[in-house]
């Protein structure tokens, strides 16, 4: 068994992984692969809304609120965001704790202006800025809860005068989170939600048609509303996929008992890493992801070494990102603790082994 | 065995479904899903490769082109293409043979004018106009190459002295086609090349970057190339399902052979439509698709019994759209002659048992 600490397209639960293969056979006894149904059959039909209704019971997505599935990943909803809620000469604010969130207000500036609020570009994005004023003339405030790259994380979701717009795509599901504290919250499904191709977004109703802005068919969040996400074909299998990893978290009882698992499996990571003398960490303490764990070593020529061991246990996915450098370990919600602890003990039989 | 005659998402092949399972469980004997393994790893990249690969194989790419696959279906693209190749004041020409066509000429309107050069939507879209002049003025020519509800398919292309942007989502692969005839080419994946959710962009590079338009990241074919159809996380499942299809269309002697085969079981088809007498064709004799054989019953009130007869024989999908009425057997490429067999059978025994 591999133990996939990799950071995204991301583990998935193995019952999952078995549900998904049958039905690329025979979906549901019916005859037919998931792969070749139309999206208009009965038996999409009831995935699709099955998907909905799991994301709402899990996330307690209040009244006033739609839940679609589009394709295009996060970068595509970095354009739809402004595109939808920025009118032309608007301005828009953005928290910059990353290359996404970079990325992000990037996009922004092709259909208005930005205000950067704050940044923490000055130390590598390895903390979160907390002393800033969201303006209360922009149309709306972006933030990134969970930066991938760097293992830094919102512990705490800003208070707002204007709606939040928040990248979600490398925590949704993994924590608690008042989805009546946003506007617009979208994620890329491929870390905890399912297979890349699919892409979740919550919006709240009344923010939308202020702009005066004419916008194509598939790129206006209301026409997908109106379509409930079938405007045009939907990515059938990676819903469908959704569907099975929403409910699997479903049966381990929500995203409150897979909150504590999370911070279990972090914990006892991040308390290896600072008791291990070979290993150091990357970010503020106070800012550390539960999702990604970032660590170095306190003598990177020993990098090698430990990655061949990491190889030799089967874990797999844990070098760091070329920006940050070291290490790694994406512990996504599929991931069992039983993984993290394999992972523990390479560090321990590690620094033995090294120890002078 | 189910006869799937639906038009699309539509049947696949039965060797590529059990692949893409087993894929599920286990990626090429790695221990890890292909649903949760990273794009950046060597394994996927060489599925993308081998997909870039026989796109040009089996299409004769010429050099010149670069071939994507990206998100959002065919109905992305009738906003992406005016998106990059209609100049903000400049004109684009549209051939309206259809409801998807329309859909088309729409999105190209939030980007500049629109000419119809010709529309058959006086006779409900059941011919393909031919008598009409390109304007040598506009920035493009848009084309559909086959029209999945009422069964229409351009025979020909025609010759143009401006570029050529052709939808061919649902007949991509079915036939011959001289790439250099065309711009740009864009296909929905899930009639002939694979499964929902990835969409083939075949684009000429020097009818790019001549609108002067700044265009967002995921929207820009540029970007897309630079980034080798990367430039975010591609929908990985559908790209390798979309290879492995390309593999067995390869393995059955590639496009040439392919179109022999859908011409013979049009053939057939049509035929009986043409001489049974409960049965009538929808659309003109010369403009009869290959690919989605339409046609309706002398007595309407006999509908409900072929399809209740279709039922029982595992005929599925052959529901006509609501528009046109009737019945459409789609006919793709992986539909084999011995199903196209079973519903002439059906056919020929309604005759039979409804005769007066």
């Amino acid at each position: 068994m591999k133990h996939n600490f990799g950071a995204g397209p991301g583990i998935l639960p193995h019952e999952v992984l078995k549900q998904a293969a049958a039905a690329v056979v025979d979906f549901g006894g019916i005859g037919l692969s998931i792969l070749e149904i139309s999206h208009r059959s009965p038996e999409f039909e009831s995935v699709l809304d099955e998907a909905v209704k799991l994301v709402k019971e899990l996330f307690n997505v209040p009244e006033g609120y739609s839940v679609l599935f589009l394709q295009g990943g996060a970068s595509t909803q970095f354009a739809l965001a402004p595109y939808n809620l920025l009118p032309d000469g608007g301005k828009a604010a953005y928290l910059e704790t990353g290359v996404w969130a970079n990325k992000a207000l990037k996009e922004a500036k092709f259909f208005g202006e930005v205000e950067v609020v704050a940044t923490s570009k000055d130390k590598n994005f390895t903390y979160i800025p907390k002393d800033y004023t969201i303006p209360t003339d922009a149309a709306y405030f972006h933030i990134t809860s969970n930066n991938t790259i760097y293992g830094t994380q919102l512990q705490e979701f800003p208070k707002s005068p204007i709606p939040v717009v928040c990248d979600m795509s490398s925590d949704i599901f993994s924590r608690k989170v008042n989805v009546a504290d946003f506007g617009l919250i979208y994620a890329g499904a491929q870390k905890n939600m399912g297979p890349a191709g699919v892409t979740l977004v919550i919006v709240k109703d009344s923010i939308l048609g202020k702009t005066g802005r004419k916008i194509p068919a598939m790129f206006n969040y209301q026409v997908q509303i109106e379509g409930g996400s079938m405007y045009n074909t939907p990515p059938v299998f990676a819903i469908y996929v959704s569907m099975l990893t929403l409910n699997w978290l479903k049966s381990k009882g929500g995203v409150a008992a897979i909150e504590k698992e999370n911070i279990a499996k972090a914990r006892v990571l991040y308390e290896e890493i600072d008791r291990n003398p070979f290993f150091k960490p990357v970010c503020e303490v106070e800012d550390r992801s539960h999702m990604n764990v970032c660590f170095v070593m306190e003598n990177p020529d020993l990098e090698k070494a430990f990655l061949k061991l990491c190889d030799d246990k089967d874990i797999i996915g844990i070098k760091g990102h070329r920006s940050v450098g070291g290490f790694r370990a994406s512990i996504y919600n599929a991931l069992p603790i039983t993984s993290v602890y394999v992972l523990i003990d390479a560090m321990q039989e590690f620094a033995e082994k090294n120890k002078v």
